[in-house]
C-alpha cells in the first residue's frame, strides 16, 4: 500500500479532520463568477481596480502602506530578501533551517537570487533573540522569520521575544521579513491584531490558499518603496501576469469567508489534539497546539496502518489522519490543519469517529 | 486628450479591429464552468490529468517530447536560455535587439538570471544567417528567434533562410529556442504544419492568451530532459503554482476555438491594411503583412487625432485604430492583431467605417 493510494483516499473523502470542504474545479469557477460584479474590468499587468482595491484592503489589514499580489510565496520571499539586500549592500540573510526558502525551493535563493544564507537557531525550535545575535556576526541583510513556523508544528515564539527580537534588529538597521503563510492564525495565539504583529516587521508575505482557501496567490505588504522596487522585481521574475483575476477573487472571497473563523479553528486545532493524543501511540507535536495546526508522530508498523487506513476510509468516507510527510521504519508524521472541512461534523461526531478508528487501528498495532 | 482616455474608449467599444471580442470577467468564468467537466480533478503543483493532458496535447502539436505549463513567457524564455547555457557552460546567448527579453524585462536575463546578451542582426529586420555567424564571435549558448516578430509589425525569415539558420546552429552545437508567442499565425505564412516550424528549434516557447483568447500562461515544448530541466527551475522561479487550472482551461479552450481561424485571421490582416494604406497618412509596416499583425504609421497631429478619435469612437462605438505605442510630434504608431473581434463585421462594413473614419478623421488633418 502506498503512501500515494493513501493520499488518494483520505482526499477523496468527503468529510476530512484537515483543511477545507473538497470543492470541484467547476463549483469553485461557478462560485467565482457568482461572487464576480458585473462590471468588474479584467486586471492588466497588476493594474487596474480589482487587482488594486484587493491590494489597499489587505495593506490596510496589516496596517502596511502598500501591497503587491503574486503568484506564489516561493517568487515573493527570495524577491523580498533581494531587496533587503540590494538596500543595504550585503547579500548574507538569516533564515530557519526549516523555512520554506531553505528547505522547499531547489535553493533559488541562493542559485537564482545570488544570496547567502546563515544559520538561524536550532532546526526543532522557534528562533530566540540570541540566535539573530550569533547570526549576525555576517553582515545581515534581512533575518527571514516564519509566524507560524509549519514544519516545527505551528509554533510561535513568545509576543514579548518578538517585540525583543523587532527592537533589535532595527537598532542593527537590519530589516525583519516575515514568511505569513499562515499568519491568518497568529491573531488568535497572541491576543493581537494583525497590525500588531505585522507592525514588528519590515516586509510581509501572505498567503491566500492556505487558510483562506483561494486558488493560489500571495501578496507582498511593506511600505511604498519596498513595494514599488518589488514591481520591478516581480516583472523581472515572470510575475506580472497578463490576467491574475481568477486568483483575485477566489483571495478575495477566501478572506471574507474564512479570516473571521480562524480563532474558532485554533480551538477546534487544540480540542482535535487533546483527542488524538488520547489514542495509543499518537503523540502530536506541540502537544497543545499554539495556532490552527500540529504535527503528528504516529507509533505504528506503517505498511499495516496504511493498509488498514485505505481499508478503514473507504468504509466510512471519513479521513481523520492525513497522509504522512514522512515515513519511519516505526512511525509515520503527519500534519493537520483545521479548516472548514472540521466543521461538517460536530465535536461529539468526531470523538466518536476519533474513538473508533483508534479501536481499529491503533491497538493491535502497537 | 490622453492616450490613456484614447485607450479607454477604444476597448470600451463593443467592435474593435484589433485583437478579441470583449468578454467581461463573470462571463469568461461562468464559460470556463461550463467548459469543465464534473470530474475533472485540481492541479497540484503542475501535477494531474488536467494539466498534464494539455502539456501532451501542446508538445504533440508541436511534434515535441513534452512540455510544461508556466504562467508567462518571462518566465519561461530566460529559464529556456539558462538551461542550455548551463549544459553549454557559456553565458552568452544572441537575441535581436526588439526581443522581448532585451526589451520588456527589466533586464532580467542579465539581473536575475546571469546571461550575457550577444547582439543579432538590426532592429528593424529580421536576423539573417550571417548575423548569427557574427553573433557567434562569442562563445554561444543559444540564439533566440522570435517567430514571427512583434516589434516589427509581425515579420518573418524566409522559409529557406530559417532552415538554414537552423541548420547552422545545429552544427555548431548552438541550440535554438523560438519565442513563439505568436507562433500559431506561422502555419498559414509558411505553409508550414507547427511541427514542422518547431521540428528546427530545440526548444519553443508558446503564449496562450494572445492569439488563442486564453488569460493567462504560457508552455516551454522541447525533449524531455530539457523540461525535467525547466520544471526544477519553475519551482525556483516561483512558478510552480498551487493550483493553475484557472489558466489551463482557459488555454484550452482557446487552441479549440481559435487556433483553426488563425489562416483566414491573416487573410482578414492582409484585406484590413490593404484599406488602412489608401487612407490619406496611413502606411502599415510591412505593407504587406506576412502574418495576423501589422504595424500602422499614421502622420497626423496626435493630440487633435486622439481627440477627434474619441469622439469619434463615442459616436460610432467602432474601433479602428488601436491605442498608440509611440507617439512621435507628426505621427503615431499602432499595432493590429486580427482575432475574432473583426468578425462582428462583414469586410463590406468595414470598408464603410474605414472610408467614414478616414473622412472624418484624416483628410483635413495632413
Amino acid at each position: 500500500m502506498s503512501v500515494d493510494q493513501y493520499r488518494a483516499t483520505f482526499r477523496g473523502c468527503p468529510i476530512n479532520a484537515s483543511r477545507h470542504k473538497p470543492e470541484s474545479i467547476k463549483a469553485t469557477l461557478q462560485r467565482l463568477a457568482d461572487a464576480t460584479g458585473d462590471d468588474e474590468q479584467i486586471d492588466n499587468y497588476g493594474r487596474g481596480e480589482l487587482i488594486e482595491s484587493f491590494e489597499r484592503e489587505v495593506a490596510a489589514l496589516l496596517g502596511k502602506e502598500a501591497a503587491l499580489f503574486m503568484p506564489s510565496g516561493t517568487m515573493a520571499q527570495p524577491m523580498a530578501l533581494r531587496i533587503w539586500a540590494d538596500l543595504a549592500r550585503t547579500d548574507y540573510v538569516a533564515l530557519h533551517a526549516t523555512s520554506h526558502v531553505a528547505l522547499h525551493e531547489h535553493n533559488s535563493y541562493q542559485v537564482l537570487w545570488q544570496l547567502k544564507g546563515c544559520e538561524l537557531g536550532e532546526s526543532h525550535r522557534v528562533p530566540l533573540l540570541d540566535d539573530l545575535k550569533a547570526a549576525a556576526r555576517d553582515p545581515l541583510a534581512a533575518v527571514l522569520l516564519e509566524l507560524p513556523m509549519r514544519e516545527i508544528g505551528g509554533q510561535l515564539p513568545q509576543w514579548d521575544e518578538l517585540v525583543r527580537q523587532s527592537d533589535w534588529a532595527r537598532a542593527q538597521g537590519i530589516k525583519l521579513h516575515m514568511d505569513g503563510a499562515r499568519l491568518w492564525q497568529c491573531p488568535a495565539a497572541y491576543e493581537k491584531s494583525l497590525a500588531d504583529i505585522a507592525a514588528l516587521f519590515d516586509s510581509v508575505y501572505v498567503s491566500f490558499y492556505k487558510d483562506l482557501g483561494g486558488i493560489a496567490g500571495a501578496m507582498l505588504v511593506g511600505d511604498a518603496d519596498f513595494i514599488a522596487r518589488a514591481k520591478v522585481w516581480q516583472r523581472r521574475v515572470g510575475g506580472t501576469l497578463y490576467a491574475l483575476y481568477p486568483y483575485v477573487i477566489a483571495a478575495r472571497e477566501g478572506l471574507a469567508q474564512h479570516l473571521a473563523a480562524m480563532p474558532e479553528r485554533r480551538d477546534n486545532a487544540r480540542w482535535l489534539a487533546e483527542q488524538l493524543n488520547r489514542l495509543p501511540g499518537v503523540t502530536t507535536w506541540p502537544a497543545v497546539p499554539q495556532t490552527n495546526m500540529f504535527r503528528l508522530h504516529i507509533r505504528c508498523n506503517p505498511p499495516i496502518f496504511l493498509e488498514q487506513g485505505v481499508r478503514w476510509m473507504q468504509q466510512h468516507q471519513i479521513g481523520i489522519i492525513p497522509p504522512p510527510y514522512r515515513v519511519d521504519d516505526d512511525a509515520l508524521h503527519c500534519e493537520i490543519s483545521v479548516g472548514n472541512a472540521f466543521d461538517l461534523l460536530t465535536r461529539e461526531q468526531w470523538q466518536e469517529w476519533i474513538r473508533e478508528f483508534g479501536e481499529a487501528m491503533l491497538t493491535d498495532n502497537q
